[in-house]
Formats: structure tokens, C-alpha cells, sequence
């Protein structure tokens, strides 16, 4: 079987990252909407045209399920890349809401993510409907993001923006924290240092990638790597591949360019 | 005469802000393409065709002169713009350029900006231009665009950060700073904190907002305000207005969500 990942940026690839350790043989096609991002500050009715543009790419190419790393495709544009392709679909919130319920010991619970991953509150009604007594504190935190990307992943400046954002979870009293966006588990060590020790995080890349494992039909062969990998770009500008490879952990393999909604 | 302003997203609202304060009663059109932004991490080849969409809006519309606010487009899509419209065309990096010069007694100059920008050495290359003998000190500050669009403008977080990114132009002893980012006004004092008394800013906002008044032929009538303004976006979604009043430093006038590309 052959996964399809999809995700607005370079984010995504912290799945391909886990999904890469769980199924080193499967064959991983990566698109990164690289010339459209960041979705997280686009409107519903954008993001659900790129959402449709993206599941009509992997619907042209020879992938069996379709992986949306993206969480605010995740949030708010679902049910259009279910509808345009044809295989399964799995999407970051859906893991992350259950690996979340798993954790939680009081059912205090927070979220961060993009402003709109947050504002469309999908981890919240997740958390909320599977438990109607969960309290979840929800946060957006943007300077996460171009932390990530610029690898300033530990010191003084992550540590005190990472303060300035965890301070309403840390005093809500949350015992689990869903990492809702692709790019923070490069920042995990200085979100966990700030939050402590008896909090529990939960990467919504290693949830996803735990589901897609078994679902995954076709035995892994051995081996794998870069070879059965194909990432695909709408933008390979600037400093691409060097900010993926730091999310993929390892050398990429064949990178390609090309135009989505054509 | 009426002047058009286009940039990626908002950070061109501090070009109009300085034109209101010295063209009080001119008519305004803003275009932030804030469905693409940013454009600082894209190829040239994209950010081209994006201008070239811009121009080809405004010479639909009732604008005389056009003011390119967006750094990126300055640097590496200029020519697009001037063959795209039939008008005056002006850019941040000339004006900033021509200030930086002004204002310099050591010809060493410092020029912040987006990745895009720096790779350019758009700045560089005018100040060289001019100064043969110029030392020109650049650095990308890919952290400033969120900052400035969080309202995290003073404090530690800030702080430590402009110190972290300006710490080689202090090192090399520069006696001006280019402020080579129309998001960067806005963390104005922090920037100039860091860098010490004996250093200037160049504003390039300012800069082409002074260009922009002696190139306007009919006089400025009295009064102004946000009913000469037009403000144009290709996604509205967001915190749009929240963070481009922060920009404008005023409320913003009239909205409207455009197609660009169409």
C-alpha cells in the first residue's frame, strides 16, 4: 500500500517522519502546497479549494490512501478532500483528539495550534463530544511556526515565547497537551520543558501515523528511505530543501515542482 | 493624483500611513494580496507573475500613480510592475537606497529584511552603486513579520530577539540601519534600542512616502482620512482587520475582498 501526504508547507513532513520509522518499506508520496502557504491565515472558502485542488492531485497519481497533515485541512475542509478522492482518508485531529482522551488522566486538556486551527475549535469538539466533562483550553500561538523554521528550537527566545503561550494551560491545570500543528514537535523539548514533567504530550504526527500503521494492508518490506519517496512542491524556492530536511530529520529524496488548480 | 499601494499582505499599510500624514486629501486604493502572502519565501519566478497580476489590477482602476510597498517585488520584480502599468511606478528599495545614503557618514550600512529580500542584495547593490567604497552588513530577521503581526513590540521576547539578529551589524560598526520590511516599523523602538543612539533607522516607508509627495501634481485638498481610502485583499479571513488597523495605526476604511489572476 502507498500513503499520499499532504500538508500547506513543510509541516507535514514530521509525518512523513513518523510514518518513515512504523513502515519503512510503504511508498510515501509528499505534497507541500509551498507557493499558498501558510493556510492557517486563509479564509474556509480558500483552504476548501486548495483542500479540492490537493485531493484531485493524488486522485491524477498512483497513491491508495491519502493522509492530511495539514490540521486546518484537517478542521475545516475534510469532507471536501473525502469527497475528491477515492481511497481512505485520514486526517491529524481525529488521532490526536483519541491519543488525547487516552492521555488524559482529569480531562483537562489543551490545545495549541495556527489561529485558525484554533479559532475552528475541531480539537475541542472532538475532545468534547467523545467526553462532555473534558475542559479544554485552547491556544494559538504563532511565533511557533517561524521558531520551528528558523531552528530556534531551544535558549532563551523559544523558552519564553514558549512561557508567554503555555501560561493559560499551566494555570488551567492541564494534564495533556495536543501539539495541533506539524511544525511544533521540532519545538517538543522547550513545550514540555515549560510545561513540566507531569504533562503529557500528544503529537498529532506520531497519532496519525500510529492509525495509517494499521491500516496499512500490504506487509512492509524491509529496508526503505529516501527511495520510496517522491515530495512534491508548488514553490521549491528559497531555502526548501534545507528547512525540510531539519522537519524530515534526514536528506530528501526526489523533489518536484509542481502547479496545483491548473 | 491618486496613488495605488500594493504589498503581499498588511505591512504595506505602513506606506499608506505615511502618506496619509503628508498627503492628507489624496484619493488611496490598497491592494494586499493576502491570499499569496508571504511573498518572501516564494521563487522569483512566481513572485513575477504575482506582480504582474497586481499591475494588471490596478490599471483597471482609477489609480494614477502605483507604489510597489512589498520588498520582494522591489527587489526581484520591478520591471514586471513598470511594464504592467501605464503610470508612475514607484519602490521601497530606490528611496531607501537614496535615504540610507543621506544619512550614512561611515558607509557602513546595515539592511534587515525577509530571506528574499537579503538573497536579493537589492539594498546592497544600490548602496554599492552609489558608494563604491560602502560596506554593506545584511541579515535576514524572519522572526520580526510574526512579532510585528502578534502586537509583540516591546518587552523581553522582542528584545532578545532584534538582539540576536542585529548582533552582527553592531558588531561591524554600521552607522545607519535600513529598515528593509514594511512590517518593521512597527518594532521600530526595540530595533533602535538594540542598535544604540549613534545609529539611524532609514525607514523605506517614510522614505517613498516623501518620493510619493514630490511626484504629486494636484495639491492635497484638506481633511482626509479613511474616505479616500480603498482597501482591496485577496482573503479577508482572519484577524485582518485587528492586525492591519495595527499597521495603519487608524481604522480601516472601506473592504473589499478581490480575485487576483482571474
Amino acid at each position: 500500500m502507498s500513503w499520499g501526504v499532504f500538508d500547506s508547507g513543510v509541516g507535514g513532513l514530521t509525518v512523513v517522519r513518523a510514518l518513515r520509522r512504523r513502515l519503512p518499506g510503504v511508498r510515501l508520496a509528499y505534497l507541500g502546497d509551498t507557493a499558498r502557504v501558510p493556510y492557517g491565515i486563509r479564509s474556509v472558502d480558500t483552504v476548501r479549494r486548495y483542500a479540492a485542488e490537493a485531493a484531485a492531485f493524488f486522485r491524477r497519481r498512483d497513491v491508495e490512501g491519502l493522509i492530511v497533515a495539514c490540521n486546518t485541512v484537517s478542521a475545516v475542509a475534510l469532507d471536501v478532500v473525502e469527497q475528491g478522492f477515492p481511497g481512505p482518508v485520514l486526517d491529524v485531529v481525529r488521532p490526536g483528539v483519541a491519543a488525547a482522551l487516552a492521555a488524559t488522566r482529569s480531562g483537562r486538556v489543551g490545545v495549541i495550534g495556527t489561529p485558525a486551527t484554533i479559532r475552528s475549535d475541531a480539537y475541542g469538539a472532538g475532545l468534547r463530544a467523545a467526553r462532555p466533562d473534558a475542559v479544554v483550553v485552547s491556544r494559538a500561538c504563532p511565533l511557533f511556526v517561524p521558531l520551528a523554521e528558523e531552528g530556534w528550537v531551544d535558549g532563551e527566545v523559544p523558552r519564553l515565547v514558549a512561557r508567554r503561550y503555555l501560561a493559560p494551560l499551566i494555570e488551567a491545570g492541564v494534564d495533556t497537551v495536543v501539539l495541533g500543528c506539524t511544525h511544533y514537535p521540532l519545538l517538543r523539548d522547550v513545550i514540555g520543558e515549560t510545561l513540566g514533567p507531569d504533562v503529557r504530550l500528544v503529537d498529532s504526527a506520531e497519532a496519525v501515523a500510529d492509525v495509517a500503521r494499521g491500516r496499512t494492508t500490504a506487509p512492509a518490506t524491509s529496508g526503505g528511505g529516501t527511495e520510496h519517496e517522491h515530495c512534491f512542491v508548488t514553490d521549491a524556492g528559497g531555502a526548501f530543501r534545507e528547512v525540510a530536511e531539519r522537519f524530515l530529520g534526514a536528506p530528501i529524496g526526489r523533489l518536484e515542482q509542481v502547479e496545483l488548480g491548473a
